[in-house]
């Protein structure tokens, strides 16, 4: 079972904003066994919708469409689904009751443009949006299906949950997709291909091998595709107890867990808590943590120490180090991880401090150097690392590499 | 001149990764004139990759592949170009140099798999990739161009930038896409069409407007595609004076720039700095300020309070509070404003405490409720917003509500 995602906007094209809808669409189905063909992208065009949406059926049997269904002149989706599918529109009193209240709660008046949310076209099943003004669409042909979705992302997220993967399920018999993804660090891709090369060679030819670079580490994929029982997973699970006899020091965890999920578990495991003390960072470590549900339990206090005198006044860093060494150095840096580790009363904290960027840099500490320290009970650690040349690259891999550091502290009390 | 972008990589469609690459490709094609009619992402299968391309080729002049370059045996793109433009491959010894003087200095051995990243087309030009193994490729075919870039975000980038879009504009004559956004706050999107559709009606037809609604603000965006001259510019510069006398109130800024890109400008225009205090948010609202270049000349301070003693401890706000209202309420909201402005010592500070859910919400305070407060020379306001129901959109939503209160305090002292 294949499926296309066709996701609706100029502003995706323009590169106004990022597509995660498709992300989110391609998860649900891929859990649900239904393989993701391709993924496109097009403009608020009538012709063009009609164009790709033809297409789409000819290799697919299930194309989920996402975007141009606001209640403004711009977004055309619904008209030209109406007339690819050969209808009339025809209004829907519940969608109807449902956008006046929504709207009253909020104080605003119904209009007109509201009242153009509830027409559908005839030939469509409602989904209904609880979260969102724009109802869902869902339409058969031939034995295929289409649906259209609202673009905005929790609105579609619902429905892909609550209404369409539920229909989905009871209209097919699906197979299996099943991907395992085993993490590695420490070895660059190409030695660890080279390592791995035998065993690589020898898998079976439904498993496909996927090497995925990050800063810090090496992600391996093993997938499978529609498959039936449970001897593929345990092949997976075979194969990978392999490898790991291979590269025994530098598997460090399984499944698509970030770095930070597995930390994650295993505070929440040993009950230990975690404070972090940022500067060139500016946050991105605490709300790494802090977007995983359950952070509140060992996640006690993050500390963005921008400027001198919060490094000093408020996580205790001694001036004079900072005039001696500069902000930028393993001394503030260590001060810093051990200055958040006292003010939490955590077991743990990480502390970063560096030259995002673009100006700032010196010969000495080009931009993109980062002290990165980690203080644990024992003891405080610190490395420094050279994150890259843009802003959003250093804040990304500095984030990274600490998160990877006190993942390492972490083994070595296991 | 129309363009096509083609990601390559199974993670993008089993939703393992978010594709960015090709809203940066995007924005550099649209600065230099050329509209992108499609973006598509497709799996590492050279059938699909060849399709696709040819397709591409029938609409577009230009198409530019991004990923599938890496030296493992997933990656396939470079091979099935070969094959595609009906040659063999060539090793390039200036790319094999490079690969291994980059690989010395990491300390990490020269091996055949690396020494096959030299390998390439023999009917390509060579993009030569400064800060990454995989070199950028250029191939002409009948006045079109089709160019492979590698999937790593800032070697593509930096291609995209040195190589791509100088051979672009010096082989093309490119036309103008104007696209000018103004950002307004206050009503909602159906009342704000209803307000302006006579504006709307009567814009010239080369004129296309778009509503882009987000949390606590709808942005308007006007584009012209493939003009010529300084004249439609000042049309839409124009069109948009008008639009302000309509709606006075609620323009609150232009471009595609975010509300903390507004205030960070203000913050530095008006010698002004900034701290946060943050418990439901993690982090995110520091992040988004300190991603900014320059951010360092106001930011001065972020704390991440998650827990009730940090709060207390390192914000200084009372627990007799916490104990009355809870953690997530006005007085703590407030406490923690103060509290962060005071140890910063900075002019304004703002604060969140909320239930980011899954769990913890009650009847009276719902998943979703978030305190927000922001603290200025003059007083603290605080408000209560209900930012919906899943814990990436509530974090997501409040910071965006928390940012545009501290603009509208901003607002007032101009």
């Amino acid at each position: 079972m294949e499926a296309t995602i066709i996701t609706i906007g100029d502003e995706i094209l323009i590169g106004q904003i990022v597509d995660t809808n498709s992300v989110s669409i391609a998860r649900h189905l891929e859990t649900a066994g239904i393989v993701v063909r391709e993924k496109i992208a097009i403009g608020d065009n009538a012709r063009q919708i009609v164009s790709t949406l033809e297409r789409a059926l000819h290799s697919s049997h299930v194309v989920i469409l996402t975007g141009g269904l606001g209640p403004t002149k711009d977004d055309i989706t619904k008209k030209t689904l109406a007339g690819f599918f050969g209808g009339g529109m025809r209004c829907d009193e519940r969608v109807a009751d449902h956008v006046r209240r929504m709207l009253e709660s909020r104080g605003i008046p119904f209009n007109d443009l509201n009242r153009s949310q509830a027409e559908v076209p005839e030939n469509c099943s409602v989904l209904f949006n609880t979260y969102g003004t724009a109802p869902g669409m869902w339409f058969e042909r031939d034995g295929h299906i289409i649906v259209s979705l609202p673009g905005v992302p929790y609105e579609m997220e619902h429905l892909m949950q609550d209404e369409v993967m539920p229909r989905l399920k009871a209209r097919f018999t699906l197979k299996q997709i099943i991907h395992r993804t085993m993490i590695t660090s420490g070895l660059a891709e190409s030695m660890l291909a080279e390592t791995i090369a035998g065993w690589e060679n020898a898998l079976p030819s439904y498993l496909k091998l996927a090497y995925l670079p990050n800063p810090g580490a090496v992600r391996l994929r093993l997938s499978a595709y529609e498959v039936e029982g449970e001897s593929v997973s345990q092949e997976i699970e075979q194969q990978f107890e392999t490898l790991r006899t291979i590269i025994p020091h530098y598997v460090i965890g399984y499944e698509t867990a970030s770095v930070q999920e597995l930390i994650h578990n295993t505070l929440l495991e040993r009950n230990l808590s975690l404070a972090t003390a940022e500067s060139c960072t500016g946050g991105t470590i605490a709300s790494r943590f802090t977007a995983l549900p359950g952070a509140s339990a060992y996640f006690r206090c993050g500390v963005v120490a921008y400027s001198n005198q919060a490094k000093a006044e408020v996580l205790g860093v001694d001036p004079a180090a900072i005039r001696r060494f500069g902000a930028v150095s393993e001394e503030v840096a260590r001060q810093m991880a051990e200055g958040a580790r006292r003010i939490a009363g955590s077991d743990y904290a990480i502390a970063t401090t560096g030259i995002a960027g673009p100006t700032g840099g010196t010969d000495e500490k080009p931009v993109g150097t980062v002290w990165i320290a980690v203080a644990t009970p024992e003891h405080t650690v610190a490395v420094v690392k050279q994150c890259g040349s843009d802003r959003g690259q250093v804040i990304d891999r500095a984030s990274s590499m600490a998160i990877s550091l006190l993942r390492e502290e972490l083994l070595k009390r296991e």
